[in-house]
């Protein structure tokens, strides 16, 4: 593995097969069992005013992710962290998505065995990915609460990041067909469980709450639950039904995507907290989140500092 | 598009980008919705002896399930047959596994919309697939019933054909782990729903049965239907447990990939019809139907000849 220089793919870089290259080179065969079975499994992590965030515990995740679905790749931890602080910098970004993903491959022509297959690692850092841009932020995201159910627990273990995602893409086509600005999706019993790309948390009455199950363990998830712990707030963990959180004070989001992000209406119907009601926007608890969030990131047990060239 | 030659991209050939290519250079983007969501659907036709076998089936439910999806192609029916003859004919081959494909492509950077990406179109011809190669066939499949729950029809309608298969790739696993040769999973309730690329029936009592609900509606499945009704054979399409299915007379699969592929064991627990057993394999429905499935590729009604140079 070669080592890059400062900005030498100018916004964004990946690496595949092996090597760094454009974001526009990166692809995998479409005979790759990551495509034709989605069997694949990701991880992203953020990189911040130069730092990565949390980025050990986006590595541990990726590789218990590995060892669940039974894939390998050719990197230890080390040549790994290298790789991502390679495409940040290669990429020449302060803030960045990166992501690390992993493919089943192909297996040797004419056999269906996923154990005979090489997997293959692929790697990339993008300009920061927002869940909504901050002007959207601002003007207060309006959430659809989708009667689509997420994938079962039995089906595809929610705890490995995976792209089996049509159902929260359909629900996407619902939010945005009804002018949402995004959406969540229930389970067989119809309590919520995440979005595309988020955890979801609600208060209500001072007290902070968020699906237990049918979920992904998200890292951004974890911070929100950890800051809760440390700010003293009240939490509950555990089955949130529609109807519970239709009567919620506040709604936020989690997401490496944008940190935590604040609902402000839910199918179009203004939350108590909301831009321009009589309550300030974002809520109390969101906004000692949000805050608590963002200064974590001058932690420096969560920062790992990129070495641009 | 430009015509091709007959065995220009020898031992198999693609179409991507709009024109034919070798299938090494058939790639997608990593950054492509089919991959990072698994947002894509297919169908996979099949040519014999120089023919396509219903391969106007196959391109109504291309078409369906795109529909379902809102996914569009650039091509009509007439140009997507005139690019899957491409493929037969540039690949050189006569028996051909024969697949067309569509993703969602990469929505504009920075926004999540899926209406607003421009979806991507691929096809390609590979030398005839088997579920299960000819030498297993003969020494017999074995078919491990698994556990593992199929993604249920709530959360990804399986009529639509889509690559979220990682709940059979890990019952696959098991199969493999324990010695067996495919597998077949389950729905919520534990009835049987489907493996990766083929249909269930079973045989008893001279009546054959085949689930109605949780599976792909298969054209091979569809064919065995038919031939059912065709050949006078007592066929019940509902529910079936697993319970049932162990105490089967025969039991076959169906798939594009080898047609009626009769079964010897499940979970190495031999069916009353299997080599070297009392009874002859396949057993006589199976029999029955795999002679007919054969002989109706030489309908014309059902045969799309191959133009080769």
């Amino acid at each position: 593995m070669r080592d890059v220089k400062t900005g030498e793919f100018d916004g964004g870089a990946a690496f595949a097969d092996g090597d760094f290259c454009a974001l526009a080179d990166a692809k995998i065969s479409i005979f790759d069992w990551g495509f034709t079975r989605s069997d694949a499994t990701y991880d992203v992590a953020t990189c911040w005013q130069g730092a990565f965030f949390r980025l050990d515990d986006h590595i541990d995740r990726f590789f218990a992710s590995l060892a669940k679905l039974r894939l390998t790749i050719p990197h230890d931890r080390a040549e790994l962290r290298a790789i991502l602080h390679g495409c940040v910098r290669a990429g020449g970004l302060k803030d960045s998505y990166v992501a690390m993903v992993c493919t089943r491959g192909v297996p040797p022509r004419g056999v269906r065995d996923p154990r005979l297959a090489t997997n293959r690692f692929y790697a990339y850092a993008l300009p920061f990915v927002w869940i909504a841009p901050r002007d959207k932020q601002l003007a207060g995201i309006d959430l659809h609460i989708s009667q689509r159910q997420r994938i079962a627990s039995e089906s595809v273990d929610p705890t490995v990041k995976n792209y089996h995602w049509l159902d929260m893409v359909q629900s996407l086509f619902d939010a945005y067909d009804q002018g949402r600005d995004t959406s969540c999706v229930v389970d067989a019993s119809g309590h919520i469980t995440e979005g595309p790309g988020f955890n979801v948390f609600m208060v209500k009455d001072g007290v902070v709450h968020t699906p237990d199950r049918g979920v992904l363990e998200g890292v951004s998830r974890r911070t929100a639950i950890e800051l809760c712990r440390q700010l003293g707030l009240p939490l509950v963990v555990a089955p949130l039904s529609v109807q519970a959180m239709r009567q919620a004070d506040e709604v936020f989001l989690t997401s490496s995507g944008g940190g935590i992000l604040p609902i402000a209406r839910l199918d179009g119907v203004a939350l108590p907290h909301s831009p321009g009601g009589e309550r300030a926007f974002p809520g109390p608890v969101s906004q000692r989140l949000y805050d608590a969030y963002w200064a974590l990131h001058d932690d420096p047990r969560y920062r790992d500092e990129v070495a641009y060239g």
